[in-house]
């Protein structure tokens, strides 16, 4: 099993980058990392690491000399920058020497680039972001979180047949429940764009539940909830939003007395405990799904662990043949839809 | 100064709800409250406040047989319920003998009946419904949260336009600063829709500062967050959903040790606090805004004080005369776009 890490994209720098790859070459044994950017600096990094005594023989390195940056426009940059890391990287899996593609770098790039590089899955209109939020249960996958801003009810519908079946596979459930998102549960209540799903999702063989709110997401009594780019992408950064304002909010209330500064000493464990709940970087990463390979996204500012553990899900999709399990559902959906 | 409770609406129950009423009118003194409901039932409930020695002169009671429960059809239920708490309470602002109506009971046909009472004002397209979140600074108006599912860009342009003038009168800031709410910062950010807004909002005469991220709602570095209902109503109840969840996941970390258990003995009050920061309820309701009157939608799950808050609200919307400031603003912008 080879993973393809783009080394140099996101806001972490090349060595926490290749820290994760360290961590994740540790956790499993048959699995080697090949690392993309510029061949002087990541050579010095990772003699460093080996001069540390850390275990690199499972590391290589792929030279890319150019990096998209975070505010570049995806389009653009895939079409100008044939030498970057995230280039050469989905080039890497399209001729079989990677099995796999990381990135922490601009996330429309990467999908920009994958699909370019791979194509899309057969009869896949619009490959996706999908993304695991924690929950009071297990976790629950939101697709798309950002790719496609604009929808038509047939996309919705395949993110719904593409996250169930990444999700069947990650969280190991045989039928995720699906939940389309909407103002309100009952099966009237959305913008067109959902009324028009429910109704696509509804005549389905789906495992579909009927429309679910904002507030289910953190219930876990869902697993897989449908939604279109733009509404994802809210979803996601106004969780994170509160998420870190919370944190601040009850940092303050605690730092105003004695009284609970000395209670925090007591239950800091309990805190950090929390935080990494709350943390989504724990789930490692966001799955493209819909193109013909894998792709892993994560967050810009992701740690170590979080790379290690996109790696981790990186080698489980490809363990599970997602991609298979996906055409194979595509094909029911479609076969039921033709006799109808 | 005059405002009518809708003293049945909601998951609440009337003692609650007239709770409500008495702390309100304890707390500003040239304030009376319209209670809306079965006659006898709520006489028997005033009475007993009497009883126990509470300052009800203040109170009065208006005899409304129906109630419109949290999940009919809006329009059918506005069109049937002619005698329901919602629509008497419009009927009381419309001749005059009310100057407001609060309902924490289904918000749509609370909007609804608004509409048909009230009617709209003059130029405004599409009444919404706006709400203040928290934040790490000042309250952050959203509008709209779950009115108009489907929009075209001069609905959120009015969006602007109306909350902005709400917001300046609540939170006392001349010219607040609008956000559109997008997938990124960047102007080219969006769906076709908030595309479309952006040219809108820039072009006139609003204290416009660009697209804003789901994160910066709770930053605080924005007054007036501009988007669809659709996704305005996932935005809160996202907000909520996350809340609650995130209490609960803390909760359960303390009791995992003795150790953090003793801990919370000592940080409860803190606790506390920030619970009450994160608690919606506090800002008081959700204000109608674009009816030829004044009302104010309340969570189905307030509590008293959430209902004292909201009367207070509405008392203040009248103060102000948000109305015609909205009206003010409307021309201006209209001006301008007419010599454009």
């Amino acid at each position: 099993m080879r993973i393809a890490l783009d080394a140099t994209g996101g806001d972490l720098g090349s060595e926490l980058l290749i820290d994760g790859a360290l961590l994740a070459i540790n956790k499993r044994h048959d699995l080697e990392v090949v690392l993309l950017g510029p061949e002087d600096l990541l050579n010095e990094q990772v003699a460093r690491q080996k001069n540390a005594g850390k275990e690199t023989s499972r590391l290589s390195i792929v030279h890319a000399s150019q990096t998209i940056s975070m505010h570049e426009s995806p389009v653009d940059a895939v079409r100008k920058k044939k030498d970057s890391t995230i280039m050469v990287g989905f080039d890497l899996v399209k001729k079989g020497q990677a099995d796999a593609m990381v990135s922490a770098g601009n996330s429309g790039a990467t999908l920009a680039a994958a699909i370019r590089k791979l194509g899309r899955l057969k009869g896949i209109a619009r490959p996706g972001i999908a993304s695991l939020f924690p929950s009071l249960k297990d976790p629950v996958m939101l697709m798309d979180i950002g790719a496609n801003v604009d929808c038509r009810p047939q996309h919705l519908f395949q993110f719904a047949i593409m996250a169930s079946s990444c999700s069947a596979l990650l969280i190991k459930k045989k039928r995720p429940r699906i939940g389309l998102l909407s103002n309100g549960e009952e099966s009237g209540k959305g913008n067109s764009l959902v009324k028009e799903t429910y109704g696509l999702l509804q005549e389905s063989s789906l495992n579909f539940i009927g429309n679910v709110e904002g507030r289910d997401v953190y219930h876990g009594d869902v697993d897989v909830i449908v939604c279109d780019g733009f509404v994802g992408n809210v979803s996601l950064k106004i969780s994170e939003g509160l998420a870190e304002a919370a944190m601040q909010m009850l940092k303050a209330e605690i730092l105003k007395s004695l009284r609970a500064k000395i209670g925090y000493l007591f239950i800091r464990k309990a805190f950090s405990a929390f935080r990494t709940r709350l943390d989504y970087a724990e789930y490692g990463g966001a799955p493209l799904l819909g193109i013909n390979g894998t792709g892993i996204i994560c967050h810009g500012s992701s740690s170590s662990l979080a790379i290690c553990n996109a790696i981790g899900v990186a080698a489980n999709m490809i363990d599970n043949n997602v991609n298979d399990s996906i055409m194979k559902t595509l094909a029911e959906c479609t076969e039921v839809r033709g006799h109808a």
